[in-house]
């Protein structure tokens, strides 16, 4: 067998501590320590994407060799000033240790981290706290400590002790003089810790490109901190096909996507704690949500046919396994709950946004809506959900588009085309390297409100900032930012399968657009656009904007809903089974429906 | 940190390859196969211990090298007729391909693994077993695999899939056309399959020197094989304090035992399967019983405090973990289940015994004791059971004697001195090579009888097989095998132990020795011996010899009983709460009562 992507093992290592933050990354021989660290979950800030064009990774050697690579353009190059480095243009020469800028060290990313919305939670978590004193023996006779510890409980129901647990007891025990805190879920002890430990949980958003944690106090329900790193199964593929292909056919590719998985879940735990004064090995309880392959990868769920007709997944159900199962270190017998899917191409993360947003849904007819690399949309209506999954494809989050980057500062986020002049507004008010979701949609609504481009997508000669380089046009929104006409088509294909799922689902429950009452905007992109450039880019239909909510991460809302209660766990369980999946495919009429929205009439 | 003993992971190891047998062990550069063998649970004879005396773990070397070591003594050869060598003087001078001659692959070896009695079990497994086939899709979206097969099993109460499972699952159903054999296990599926899999479930007997093993089918209830290895624990010391030594100083000891121990379970499951045309991934749950130690070792539980005063277990309850918790790869959501303990020095094994003679206990007073390196002994009267645990030595198995050995082929099993004349009956009639533990009591027994012990235990002079080498006198029982005065003070100790705390069980209850109305004597070597003999050593009272009943391994009798049923394992922890265990150092008189049995008056 051939290993058809990814890191070779085989190869010599390089490890890169980064001083300071307290982690390590390794690299390849042929990787820099850009690629290294986002591997290893390791907050780079890396605005661009490692094309060495932003400058927001820098860092400083100090110790060790680096090889300088060749920087893209005339514009950039590998040193910044002070003796900084752009880590996307270094790649280490053996073991290092490297100084990562304050500025570079990703700041929590609102907006794929925070969510707007979402019902005041009552904490009605998992897992129960209890500190207990255990009574001094009273014969000469050992009594087990297991059976001591139970005794203490004074709670018939708890009759198991985790295996993880029970290994560290008689330490634990002897060495706290025989108080503990003792953390029970259902009649398990899951975690014995000296009185005084906490009592948190993890909520986490696993998203295809970014992952969001919170760390809750699970005794309070409050947020003792949040934080987005990339998904460091980026380095097997940047999309689900190429993650899925890897974990079919390379050798333990499964398993390197599974481990890849825990170690951004394990990375998040370690930030977030440091964060929070805490110890990982206070978490006694995780919930989880993502898309259904993120999910099938998090557990090591074969996924070769969620990557072919009819799409299957192997669960879909609400389910909770033992951390340690699927490689967590926390809490020695802390669990985890994945949020259920709805089908192989709406998963938990939708389910967790549907919980969020609940709500605000209107009496009469609501759409939700998550626009990512796959657009999921339920109709909400007459006491029923219907949903679907629309292959919109990266460009709506910035991906695929020539100078596309995420948001972060120097990303262009506002376009106005003002006659000759072109505004462009980045995030921060650096100067602009990039171009993010919401820019991306903005330029499109401006190119078209001013004639730029014409009504079947083609960019318009005779305007100063339109460029035609071997007969490729692009609109030069900055200096180093250009959007050509492939960007163009990107998004109108982005925007006709959007457009078109909203349009079938619509027509199947015999509605018109103006029946829409509420139109709910979830995700990371979502929280920013500017809703009239939605409209006049015909993303979403032409109502009035008062209709609209940006809601932002909702999915991160619901997550850590989920986490504080299991009661909201029973009701994301219920919700999950009233959405009826409609798959597109299989809907006569949705190529028609979607060739009628490439436009922009 | 040093480690303080065993086997250094970092020596060059070498693969040792067992024909036929699709077995491997490793040895390191300092071990004989034999030794390589014993560790990975290679079931070679070696009746001698590997002192190279019996020639009972006779290979041939089909490929690699070996250096031969010097022979014990002038009787005794390296090289055994046609090309046969004796394992234990055989050291891996590299990899080597290996052939066992048939006569040394140890043969279920009845004395450790059978046990009589123990009432006809209705079986009653943890584990139910269905097949069902999965109901076509209906519809064009794709239902998950989990909910088509907890669908087809019909019985809301089963809601979990283990995640081992989860992870084959998709595959298994899609291979096996949508039909599958199913085991469920309270509300969770730990198994899929095809259909016409078993359902098996394994018992096993942990011991300290031998683990005997039986693998049962749980859906009748019969026995389909059983087998005795040798616990390659012993490679890390053959006693107790040893490996818990090891366990608690070594690096990683605590692992390694556990891996040994895993390790020996897995060649169980693996050689049962064989016999019995199955395959390990049919064996959906075990029940284990053993020693307190033992029991700890498996588990990776600590072992420190079970080494000192006030020997305080971990655990004493029954408990149930998941199989590969423990890392045994059977089924994947296989399950083991440990029987209770009743103190840190009366393990899960006695109470099997308890539990498999329960319906032979005398409606008045029953004594059933297990006679190993610690002898259990528990008194049975008026619905009270008492029970202690008499630190008797390895000598009444043949250990710590200078010519002991394990009960195989050659090992003199029984003595009878006729004047000059010294009759010596060995297992399988072959050449005498050394003396088991029946043995050891029948030469103690007729020395006294014939008068060559006086009253102290003194070997007197005169006889013609009496030696007398550098002042210390032994009796040569055969050309290569001695009895020496220093044996004979061995089994004055041991039997001086189980006496006296026999002697303490009846003072605390207020009993004569008359009023015992039972004695039922279990064990490898309680099955074997001479009751008389054991009389006149004054290791049992003398009582009417039909007061005694040898019911043979009633440890792996009880565990099987358990493995059958869940009705039987509640019996089990019932009588394991019912044990009032007794401290004999903590009893004022023990060490009068023990010197006062020294003797043979």
């Amino acid at each position: 067998m051939q290993r058809s992507t990814g890191v070779n093992p085989a190869a010599s290592r390089r490890r890169v501590r980064f001083a300071g933050i307290d982690r390590d990354a390794e690299c390849t021989e042929r990787e820099t320590i850009f690629q290294g660290a986002r591997r290893a979950g390791v907050r780079v800030v890396g605005a661009c994407g490692g094309r060495g064009v932003c400058g927001t990774c820098a860092v400083r050697i100090a110790a060790g060799e680096v090889e300088l690579l060749d920087p893209p353009g005339p514009h950039a190059r590998a040193q910044l000033a002070n003796g900084w480095l752009r880590a996307c243009l270094a790649r280490p020469l053996g073991d290092c240790l490297v100084e990562l800028s304050p500025r570079s060290l990703a700041p929590v990313a609102r907006a794929e981290v925070e969510g707007a919305g979402g019902a005041a939670v009552e904490p009605a978590p998992a897992v129960r706290a209890l500190t207990v004193a255990l009574p001094r023996r009273r014969s000469p006779r050992g009594v087990a400590d297991a059976a001591r510890l139970l005794g203490a409980l004074g709670d018939p129901s708890v009759a198991r002790i985790d295996l993880g647990v029970l290994r560290e007891l008689p330490t634990q025990l002897r060495a706290s003089g025989w108080r503990a805190a003792v953390c029970v879920r259902g009649d398990e002890v899951i975690a014995v810790d000296a009185p005084g430990r906490r009592t948190l949980g993890l909520a986490v958003d696993f998203g295809t490109t970014n992952v969001a944690g919170f760390l809750l106090d699970l005794t309070t329900g409050v947020q003792l901190a949040s934080l987005g790193i990339e998904n460091p199964q980026a380095a097997y593929g940047a999309d689900l096909v190429s993650r899925i292909n890897h974990a079919v056919r390379a050798p333990d590719g499964a398993a390197e996507l599974r481990r890849a998985a825990a170690g951004a879940v394990g990375a998040l735990a370690h930030d977030l704690c440091a964060a929070a004064s805490a110890q990982p090995r206070e978490i006694v309880d995780v919930a989880v949500c993502g898309n259904t392959a993120m999910h099938h990868l998090l557990l090591e769920l074969p996924v070769a046919q969620l990557g072919r007709a009819p799409f299957v997944p192997a669960l879909e159900a609400a389910a909770d396994y033992k951390a340690r199962e699927v490689g967590l270190a926390l809490a020695a017998g802390a669990w985890v709950h994945v949020l259920p899917n709805v089908g192989g191409f709406v998963g938990g993360d939708h389910v967790a946004a549907l919980l969020a947003t609940e709500t605000q849904w209107d009496a009469g007819t609501s759409i939700v809506m998550d626009i990512g690399t796959n657009t999921e949309i339920s109709l909400v209506h007459a006491g029923a959900i219907a949903t679907v999954s629309c292959p919109s494809g990266p460009a709506l989050e910035g991906g695929h588009i020539s100078c596309g980057m995420r948001a972060a500062e120097g990303a262009i986020e506002r376009v106005r085309i003002d006659g000759g002049r072109i505004e462009a507004q980045t995030i921060g008010g650096a100067e602009p390297v990039g171009l993010c979701g919401s820019g991306v949609l903005d330029a499109v609504a401006e190119m078209r409100r001013t004639g730029l481009l014409d009504a079947r997508g083609r960019i318009q000669p005779g305007h100063p900032a339109v460029h035609d380089a071997g007969g490729r046009r692009a609109l030069a929104l900055a200096p180093e930012v250009m959007f050509t006409q492939e960007d163009v088509r990107a998004v109108q294909l982005a925007k006709a399968a959007v457009r078109a799922g909203i349009d079938l689902l619509l027509g199947e429950a015999g509605l018109a657009e103006r029946a829409i009452d509420r139109v709910l905007i979830a995700g990371a992109f979502g929280a920013y656009i500017d809703v009239q450039s939605a409209i006049a880019c015909g993303l979403v239909p032409a109502l009035p904007v008062e209709r609209f909510v940006q809601v932002g991460n909702a999915a991160g809302v619901g997550v850590r809903m989920a986490l504080a209660s299991v009661a909201l766990r029973e009701r994301a369980r219920r919700i999950a089974q009233r959405c009826r999946y409609i798959e597109l495919g299989s809907l006569a009429g949705f190529q028609q429906t979607f060739l009628g929205r490439i436009g922009f009439d």
